[in-house]
C-alpha cells in the first residue's frame, strides 16, 4: 500500500514536470528527490474481539504508520473469519485460545495487544511474552497487584517489552494539559480535579462481574481519573481516602461498586479530588494553579475533546491536534520497539495504579485513609 | 423615591389617555386603575463598613423594594459620615461600637445587618437582638458552633428573627440548579461536585488572622461549597473526610489553611466531593444524575453566573434572571419579616455549617473520617 502511494506520487510529479518542460517522462525521474520510504511496520495480533477491538482498534490499524494487523485471536472463529476477510488478513493468522501459544512460530507477529476482560490480562500477557512477543495490555493491567508483578517478571524473563494501554498519555489534548500542569508561569499546580464516569448499560456485561472485572467503576473508568491525577501531579500520592456507594437494589451493582469519590495527597502538598462512577456521567480533568487553571471536558472520550484555560483571568479555548487515539498509541509503541526504547507506560505504571486502586478499595472498606508506600 | 415613581407613572398614563380622548386631565384620573403602592420598607442598619458593605451592600439598598438604609455602624466616624452623606442618611443615624446598643431606641431601625469580621458576629448579633432588632448576619455565622448556639438562643429570647447571609440560596441560577437536583426526570442526584476558591491577596487582611476569621479558606469560601452540597443534596451529611494543605513559607498561611479537599457522605448514598482554596481559583457546582448533569460556573460570583446542563445527551446553556444578590437577600428577609415568616436560612442553618466545618477541621487534623450527628 505504501509502495503504491509512492509510485503514484512519482508519476504525478513526473507528469507535472513533463508538462512544463516537455522532456520525455523517463528522463526526468532520476532528477526528482525521492520521498523517504516508510519504515518497516510491526505485525500486531489482536487478542479478544469485543467492542473495543471491533469498533476502535481494528479500524485504527490500517491508518497506522508503523503497525499492521498480523493476527486475530478469538474464541469465536466465525467472527474472527469475517473480520479477517474484511481487513484482508489470511485466515491462517486466526488463532483460538487453545492454540494461542502457536503464535510463537508465526514470525509475522511482533506485538500482541490484549483486549480481553480484565481477569484474563495476566494469563494472556504472560503467554504472549513466553511466545517471544512484545505486549500491549489494556487497562486495568490486571485484577491484582500480584498479577501485575507476575506480568512484569514475565516480560523481564522473556526480554520483551510490556506496555499498558493508557491511551490518554499519548493524546494531544491530554499532553497539552500535562504541559500546562508543568509550566512555571502561573505557579505550581496545587489542586487537581479528575472525574470519570458513565451510566453503564447492559447488566449482563462482563464489566459488572466481579470475577472478570476485578471491581466496578474504579477499575474501568475511575482509573482514568487516577492516571490523570498521578501523571498531572508528576509525583506519586502518599495517601488516599475513599468513599463508595452503590444504589441498593440496582442489579448492575450486585457485584461491583457504582460510585467512588477519592482524595489523593501528594508529598509536595498537592491535593487531588477524584470521582469514579458507573451511575453518572463525568468526563473532566482540571489543573488548578495560583494564577490560572486548565481543563479538559470531555477529557477521556475517543473524540471531541475540548480544552479551556484561564491564564491570569483571561479565559481561552484551545484546540489541539485530533488523533486516532488507538492508532497513536499503537504507533508509539511500535516506534519505541523498533528503536529499542521502553514504552512511556510500562507494566510498572499499571502496577502503580493497581496498588493505589487496591488502597482505594481498602480505604472505602475500612473507612480509614491508607498510606501509600 | 417610590412615591415619586408612582406619581410619574400616573402622569404618563394620564397624558397618553388624554391625547386619545381630549378630555381635561383632571377628569380622567379617577377612571384609571391605580397601581398598588409599595408596602412599607423596613429600615436596615449596616454594621461594619468594609469592602463588602461599601461595594455591595450599600449600593444594593436603594434598589430594594422592601428595605432602606436606616443607620450605619462603624468604628471610623469619618468614613461613616461620608457614606451617610452619599446615601442621604441623616448623621444622627450613625453609630459607633461604643454606643451601638443605643439602636434600641431608634424606631427607624428594624433589621441589623452584621458585616463584621467573623469573630465579631456573635457579639454584635446578640447585642442587636437584645436591642430588639432582627438580624441578618454574614456567613460564616460565627467562629464556633457554641457561638452559633448563643446567637440562636438570643434570637429566641428576644423574639426576633435571625438569618444568615447565604446569598446564593436566593439567587436565580443557584435556585435553578437546586430545581435540577430535585427534578425526577433524569434520575436521582448521585454525586455533587462543589469547588470554591480564590487566590487571596493582601497578607495583612483579617481573613488571614485565625483569631478574627476562625479559620482559612474553608470558613470564608469553602463554606459555599459545603452549603451548595448540603442544599443541593436536600439532606444532611452523615460523615465527612478532609485533607488540608498550606504552602510552607507562604506568609498568607501562617495562621490559617490554604487548601482543603473534603468528601461528604449522605444517608441516601449520595456522595459530594468538595474543594476549598485560598491558593487557587475554583467557582463551580455540579449535580450529577444517571441521565444528565447540570453545572454552574461561575457559581458563586456576584455577577456573570453561567449554567450548562446535559439532559439525555443534549448539551444546553441556560440563562436565568440576573439579580443584585445582596438586594434580593435583603428584600427576601424584609418580606418574610413583614409577613411574620421565618427566613429560609435561619441561625440553625449557619450552626449546621459550623458543626460540619468543625468536623472537617477535626478530620484533617486527625486524619480520620468524622461521623456527623
Amino acid at each position: 500500500m505504501s509502495d503504491e502511494r509512492t509510485f503514484s506520487r512519482r508519476s504525478f510529479l513526473g507528469a507535472a514536470a513533463g508538462a512544463a518542460v516537455a522532456r520525455p517522462l523517463s528522463a526526468q525521474v532520476p532528477n526528482l528527490t525521492l520521498p523517504e520510504l516508510p519504515a518497516k511496520k510491526l505485525g500486531w495480533a489482536i487478542v479478544g474481539l469485543g467492542n473495543l477491538a471491533v469498533n476502535q482498534i481494528l479500524p485504527a490499524l490500517p491508518k497506522c504508520q508503523k503497525a499492521q494487523l498480523a493476527a486475530l485471536v478469538s474464541g469465536r472463529p466465525a467472527k474472527a473469519k469475517q473480520l479477517a476477510q474484511f481487513y484482508g488478513l489470511d485466515a491462517k493468522n486466526i488463532y483460538g485460545y487453545e492454540n494461542f501459544d502457536a503464535i510463537a512460530s508465526n514470525p509475522a507477529i511482533d506485538v500482541v495487544y490484549i483486549v480481553l476482560p480484565n481477569s484474563m490480562h495476566a494469563e494472556y500477557t504472560i503467554r504472549a511474552l513466553k511466545a517471544g512477543k512484545h505486549v500491549l495490555c489494556e487497562k486495568p493491567m490486571a485484577n491484582t497487584p500480584e498479577d501485575c508483578e507476575r506480568m512484569i517478571a514475565a516480560a523481564k524473563a522473556a526480554s520483551r517489552k510490556l506496555m499498558i494501554g493508557y491511551r490518554l498519555r499519548y493524546e494531544p489534548y491530554n499532553l497539552a494539559l500535562l504541559k500546562f500542569a508543568q509550566e512555571p508561569e502561573l505557579g505550581p499546580t496545587r489542586v487537581i480535579l479528575a472525574d470519570a464516569g458513565f451510566n453503564i448499560g447492559d447488566p449482563g456485561q462482563w464489566r459488572l462481574k466481579k470475577a472478570m472485572a476485578g471491581g466496578g467503576s474504579l477499575m474501568d473508568i475511575g482509573i482514568y481519573a487516577l492516571q490523570a491525577a498521578r501523571s498531572l501531579a508528576a509525583e506519586e500520592p502518599s495517601e488516599v481516602y475513599a468513599m463508595m456507594h452503590s444504589t441498593p437494589g440496582d442489579v448492575r451493582f450486585a457485584e461491583v461498586e457504582e460510585n467512588v469519590t477519592f482524595q489523593l495527597r501528594f508529598a509536595s502538598g498537592l491535593l487531588a479530588n477524584c470521582t469514579s462512577s458507573y451511575g453518572v456521567g463525568a468526563n473532566r480533568f482540571r489543573v488548578l494553579k495560583p494564577r490560572g487553571w486548565c481543563e479538559l471536558e470531555p477529557a477521556l472520550s475517543y473524540t471531541g475533546l475540548r480544552m479551556r484555560a484561564s491564564r491570569g483571568g483571561v479565559l481561552e479555548e484551545r484546540q489541539h491536534r485530533v488523533v486516532d487515539q488507538f492508532g497513536t498509541e499503537i504507533d508509539n509503541f511500535s516506534d519505541n520497539l523498533m528503536a529499542g526504547r521502553d514504552p512511556l507506560t510500562p507494566g510498572e505504571e499499571g502496577l502503580r495504579d493497581l496498588r493505589i486502586m487496591t488502597a482505594i478499595y481498602e480505604s472505602a472498606r475500612s473507612g480509614k485513609p491508607v498510606k501509600l508506600g
